[in-house]
């Protein structure tokens, strides 16, 4: 049984590589050889314990590659094509997704909707840290890669770029919104751009980093806040005269942010929510009006699937985002153990890591 | 200068019926003659000084009337004319209006948003629990009463129907939805009757006394839950195979109805949140999977405007909503502390009280 | 190699019951064995040869019945089940359907959309109107009746519910709405109730014979208008005040029909357009207030999938609506030549016809 | 009594300049001095009779200047404040205001409609081509022009920028999809634009005119197609391989680029209809696929009011769009008449035109 290499959970605090044997696929698969791939924010949640997954699952979500093997059911792909896939894979005949909320897939439960479902990748089934991966219900997942595009430049789409938009869309975004995004990290940063894509006309990026308000102003920001220096919301308050943003996104994961996003809308405003929480959230009786506001908080988990990919792959081709700058270090999968520590730290200015088997 | 009677805020735990000068009315205004009022939980809020209003104000936010005077900007009424008004009386001009926010009126500050700005009758002008009312702006808040409808008919539109169908409307209802609402005083028995006119197949009502979820059932509840004998958690959870409900409308304001809302989501549902509340709230880390679960939360203040109010009794004229049975008690408007003190006790099984000068 | 019989199209004029081998099933698909169909306009149309399919095809795309066998990668059913599968069955997996279009499935193109690529049924595959039919892409498409519920009581649910529902749904119908149906056949009268059950106050159904008026009204109409005694545009003008609707459907697929829509809307109302049509249309300039009246035309081809008709089982469940009543006539398989010539004759007060193999 | 200079539509054919008393103005209005102004498509329509309006009419609706004087009931302004107002000018009170439909405002009316009853200058009252404008209700159309933004800046925002935008916005344009726009005048480019602000990933412009392609790339149009040369309905299933654009808009008003707009529609796709047209429309079978392609057809009337101003100042102000070279030619208003002549025949490149009296 051939072998292959993959970054596996074994306990808290510790993924590492191994040998596991390359996996076999079903009728509606593909196997998918790897290229390029990264790590994630929960990845770092995964390997902390913080989220947990089955010993010995390989992780990752976040696939670029090339088509190796179709299943036999598999129809309108070519071994040797190059692919990407969403870090979500619907399989697109479940109710969940019939009924338009692809990422809460519930194929297999008898009513077919299971929270986050849809995330399998890394999650329920083995992910793509690895040589190789397969890819469930291949037809809905599998996405060409235009043949002018790196796998850099589309390393985001899986996850990050697909998750920030659809923030950025979840909300609403109208032509001359006025938009915060708190927190920016490659996700917030992801928002950032979203939000201008969808036609704000002022978006004010936070974070408490330099380098990540520089690269804030890049992805379109037309302010940023320094939360390490001045309060955001009374900053926010001043900038747009006492009348608050249309719409905030969250895009960390801690009350502070969610509650910050909360206290500098307008009336009527949206909170679209990104970030990870892990503890409950507590909303202020003052900042939700009593309940009395029009307020909206939306949350979005990653679209996926292959018509989003070919969506997010055109604004790139279009040249209408550069996310290539997010790639601030490249290391070979079999170095991923240290990938793995200089991420989870975020040492040295690090966005993005690409992984290449 | 003529004097009227009216309920007047004078301190925490007192309204009492005092006499004051009817009001003067500018170019925009209209002077209704009141014919029937009623009185609100929000206005039990007022008394007990839960929510603070000026001294002296005259409370009440639900009109019906006769048009008194009329100011001399204001075409297309005549005097004489039966009327209603919303609680919430937006200008039409401000910027929040302009923008279809219009419960969020900040005609007048700078920006044109003020949170509940809309909401002036008894909360920052004299409303109407009295002989007569003030109605700003009124050739954007008039509607004529159909010939054919009474007073008591058309008394529920001002406020709790508006409301309580503005919180299906928010939720987005689709035909075959599952809809859960939680309490089933007056807004919540809207909210049940709004959600299936906007074409739910399945509703079910949340309350804790038998003659509410009696009425619940008249209004269109399919199921009934008596939360003080089961736990409607798992009770939905039961009655859903598992799967949660697509929108789950929280008519009470409190902590456990929020909760309990969120609890029986399905993933990607929404929470219709329409209770007043009165403490900070809590979302629990489960039950909104970690921020992943594509849920929404919106919240709804009663649409006003003459249009709305229009077609709020479109549905009553046309027989599709029977309002009427909720109207439980009946005083003059000499006897509203009485009146006040049941409706504060919530006695002898009552819903509304129809209070006419 | 096992025989069943089935409604071939043989030549334009021409539909005969034959022998065809039952079919064989692929990985995805199910072979379902017919308890009740029906007879649709659009069979008429194709009958007559004015909707072209293939010479040998068997027609019919409304199947109630029972899962016979399972392709090998089905799951999630079981043989002996009752199911009901839409008249559209979309893959799941196309763009289309991962874009929310999933009646204009391309699975299978390079792009992934075809005009109409979801109907397959009688279509560009084997239809129902036979003993047997294989059901493509099964696990997207079979949804379970619920016990209680007749064959007769589902039959509606493939298509013409769907579609009137659709029609309703795509105008976006609110609370209060004022909406007219042009044409009371099956898909007209589904639209009425649909109308009603989105909201609307004010369904205006016309026709031209007096017993689909009468139906109208069962279903819900407030108003019922017979355009063979007086002009539709200018009673529905006098009706609303010279203010016209919210909502105008089309449900017969004529310039006549089309066009009095256009005329009896508001300004920035919707005409939603469910008929087939067979000419060119033409929009006239004034009705059309030369392209400055914010109108929108909307048109929808029947949704599909398992969870649309959940849905709509769930809402005959609850007994918001009583289709039975449509059912006037019922035919063995055996018959349908006799059948088609009654209902393509549209005599006896003919609506629908069960079809039982 | 003090004249002003204005001109006014006298028969067909002519539109002069005249002294005009300047106008007197009621509570809720503005006097503004117009400092710029320009000459819209529309406003040659009503020169050669096309479009009919009273003779001895002010024309133009396109006001930037400075509140001169107020009405004794308008609040919130000064004179002496730079400002713009829309080309339509809603009431805010009417019932199509406060349901959403400001363009086909009714203000006036039994039941609150009118189809472009928002259009007043220019059409039903005295238009901006002249010293001075009465602006009805002022408080619901007055925009504060920002400081940093000089007169030709703005110029745009009351008639083509938003309705170009409009035309994107009412299109519901997504991130990543694929649009065409037909015609690249002044409307249409800025339907260009207000397509990529809105997330298109590709917009396509076609027109006959060279410097109008050339203007259309600098808006962001990133394929043009000349319709002189090459049949735009190949060569845009060309660019999209057979699968069409998910957005059409008709910049034009002709039979034939509405009908050349279907054409390339993806099934499911939405054509957007800005032009202002002429004839009757037809809509070919074919393109239409019968009325079963779930094709959306929509119109915009230039959507007005001050929070709609507000918005797209900000655009601009922004840097996000510069529509500065739209302006191609510079006349005082004692040169309208040469002004008018040029536009009229579209000579020497035109786009638009600075009126400054």
């Amino acid at each position: 049984m051939p072998k292959m290499k993959a970054a596996v959970f074994v306990e808290p605090g510790r993924i590492v590589l191994e040998d596991k044997p390359i996996p076999d696929i079903g009728p509606l698969d593909a196997l998918v050889r790897i290229t390029t791939t990264t790590i994630c924010g929960t990845d770092v949640h995964i390997l902390k314990g913080e989220y947990p997954v089955a010993r010995g699952l390989t992780v990752g979500h976040e696939p670029v590659g090339v088509i190796e093997k179709l299943g036999s059911a598999v129809e309108g792909y070519e071994e040797g094509q190059r692919v990407v896939a969403g870090a979500i894979t619907p399989s697109g005949w479940s109710n969940a997704c019939l009924c338009g909320a692809c990422s809460q897939d519930g194929a297999g439960t008898a009513h077919g909707w299971k929270p986050m479902g849809g995330w399998r990748f890394g999650n329920t089934i083995d992910g793509c840290q690895a040589e190789y991966v397969r890819v469930p219900d291949a037809m809905a997942n599998l996405a060409r890669v235009p043949d002018g595009l790196t796998d850099e430049q589309v390393l985001m789409c899986p996850d990050i770029m697909s998750t920030g938009f659809g923030g950025a869309e979840s909300a609403g975004i109208r032509i001359g919104d006025i938009v915060a995004v708190f927190a920016q990290g490659p996700i917030g940063l992801c928002a950032t751009a979203g939000a201008k894509l969808c036609g704000a006309s002022v978006v004010i990026g936070v974070d408490r980093l330099p380098e990540r308000l520089a690269m804030a102003r890049r992805m379109g920001a037309d302010h940023v806040i320094d939360a390490s220096r001045v309060d955001p919301v009374e900053e926010i308050a001043r900038l747009t005269g006492g009348r608050g943003v249309d719409v905030a996104i969250e895009a960390l994961g801690t009350q502070q942010t969610f509650e910050s996003c909360l206290r500098v809308l307008r009336p009527g405003g949206t909170l679209s929510s990104l970030g990870v929480y892990s503890t409950d959230l507590k909303i202020p009786l003052g900042a939700f009006a009593a309940g009395l506001g029009d307020h909206k908080i939306v949350t979005t988990l990653c679209p996926g699937g292959k018509e989003r990919m070919r969506r997010l792959m055109s604004v790139i081709e279009r040249g209408r985002i550069d996310l290539g700058a997010m790639v601030t270090h490249r290391y070979r999968l079999d170095d991923i153990e240290t990938a793995y520590e200089l991420f989870g730290q975020q040492r040295d200015g690090v966005l993005k890591i690409a992984i290449t088997p």
